[in-house]
């Protein structure tokens, strides 16, 4: 078993209501690489600069997180600016900087191409697309994106789509995409396209998992305090690929499993800023808001 | 175990992006009254003009409701018209009649005084405080309300809420009311208003119930084709309490379930037009409903 996520290594100065942080380090591949460690032994592949904190890659490292795909180019890291409003849901991008990701090509290592799982997180779906062709016979394929992509590289990325099982999209995506309303008629529009399984992020409202043969839903954690909301859908992702990448089959059960374990990630991710909260979170903790979760629904 | 419900019986003209109907008999009363039958005998308190068609109280008669409560006044009945968006949870109000509800003044009759669990759906504030003066101890006392009132009478419903059990609100209406933005804080500041249990109806995204030591949460019916939003919410007060009114306690465990029959009763009534799935709806098939929900949540 091995998880293979590509994404990118970023540095984020975050404004919400209450505090603003300056160049604090994170990215879809951070991010998600360290939610899948509490699962699984995550592989990325990234590109940073040379200014990119030695200290955060040992950190990933101890995680034990493989970084043999991780570039250091000369040059500063990719930069994002945004501010949130009271409505954690909404943000704004003030600023990006590609900076070396700007002519980024991912490389697959020769020890990366047998993974059994390959998430394409965030990134220009012609890149996805690229790694794609680099991997050989993954066990399973998933892709993330984001609204810029689906209004300026619609085709690349129906291209990408058609190619991977499953899609995590957040539910203003996944009705840009299909241009439905209906979430339920939207995420079954998208399943014609290619994938085994949609995966509707909600925020707030949880999260909504598509199968061809059905459906799946768990609210988010209630929680009252949400400090950082940066990287919460590439947590959920992290969460819900590490978890699979342990299960001998990917089918309803393990897939529903991996949305609770998704959803739980997610939940910490948001307690604190950046990556703050997966340097003190215990493999116990994680178990103990499954079971908040399980006590959640449970009628 | 007996349940009384306030509200309205009305004549609604729907307008949805595919159809239009005239003049069909709806009203939170009716809706909320016809959906708890499938549970218990319902009482309902309410006024209807000489307009309202003799075979719509027969139905309600057949399925056990008791009318005793329902005034017939010379004049015309309430009449509301409305639109739906393709988005289902926008609509706009087009027209309002207030006709024989313009001095309507709710008496409980004798035999209604000692219910066990009363309603007050949505109406004047002022209104439901009367109706709740006029209740002899009743075990539980829920309410609803809607924008209107929280705009326009604010005060009269914050007296109604300290008197209270069970509020019901869609998330709208509790960050309204208080102000807040999250609604895991929205619903805990109106914990401290008075009820036990706040049940923040979420419409596709489900339902959020917060009492004070305990939250539960449950995904909408996952479906594809919704005929007409009318009367969801009342419907779910309907189902909620109805279900609720078989139940020795009222406690985590029986509110769960009354959450998760009241979404049952929901995803039936947007099924069709008005009353109109209730004709044909089989006690069956709601508990086949609520299988299709344990297993939508299950992990």
């Amino acid at each position: 078993m091995s998880l293979v996520i590509v994404g990118s290594l970023a540095f984020d100065s975050i404004e919400t209501p209450r505090e603003r942080r300056e160049r604090i380090v994170g990215g879809s591949g951070s991010y998600c690489a360290l939610a899948a460690s509490f699962f699984t032994r995550p592989k990325v592949v990234g590109v940073v600069g040379r200014d990119f904190p030695e200290e955060t890659l040992s950190f990933f490292r101890r995680r034990g997180i493989d970084l043999k795909g991780v570039e250091v180019k000369p040059g500063k890291t990719f930069f994002w600016e945004g501010r949130y409003g009271e409505d954690p849901n909404l943000r704004t991008t003030l600023r990006t900087e590609l900076n070396v990701f700007q002519d980024f090509r991912p490389r697959l290592p020769e020890s990366y191409r047998r993974a059994d799982i390959l998430f394409l997180a965030n990134i220009d779906p012609d890149l996805q697309e690229e790694i794609l062709n680099q991997a050989k016979n993954p066990r399973l394929v998933a892709m993330d994106t984001i609204e810029l992509w689906i209004k300026t590289k619609r085709r690349a990325l129906l291209e990408v789509l058609r190619r991977v099982d499953i899609f995590f999209a957040n539910d203003q995506e996944v009705k840009m995409l299909t241009g439905e309303v209906n979430l339920i008629r939207a995420g079954r529009a998208l399943l014609e396209k290619g994938p085994r399984w949609v995966v509707v992020k909600k925020g707030e409202h949880g999260v909504l998992v598509l199968g061809r043969d059905q459906v799946f839903g768990l609210p988010a954690n209630p929680t009252e305090a949400v400090t950082d909301p940066t990287g919460a859908g590439d947590c959920f992702a992290g969460g819900f690929l590490g978890s699979l990448d342990r299960e001998s089959r990917v089918d309803g059960r393990s897939i529903r499993r991996a949305a609770a374990f998704g959803s739980v990630m997610a939940s910490f991710a948001i307690e604190d800023f950046g990556l703050e909260r997966f340097r003190r979170l215990k493999r116990k903790e994680i178990e103990e808001r499954l079971l908040v979760f399980k006590k959640l629904v449970r009628f």
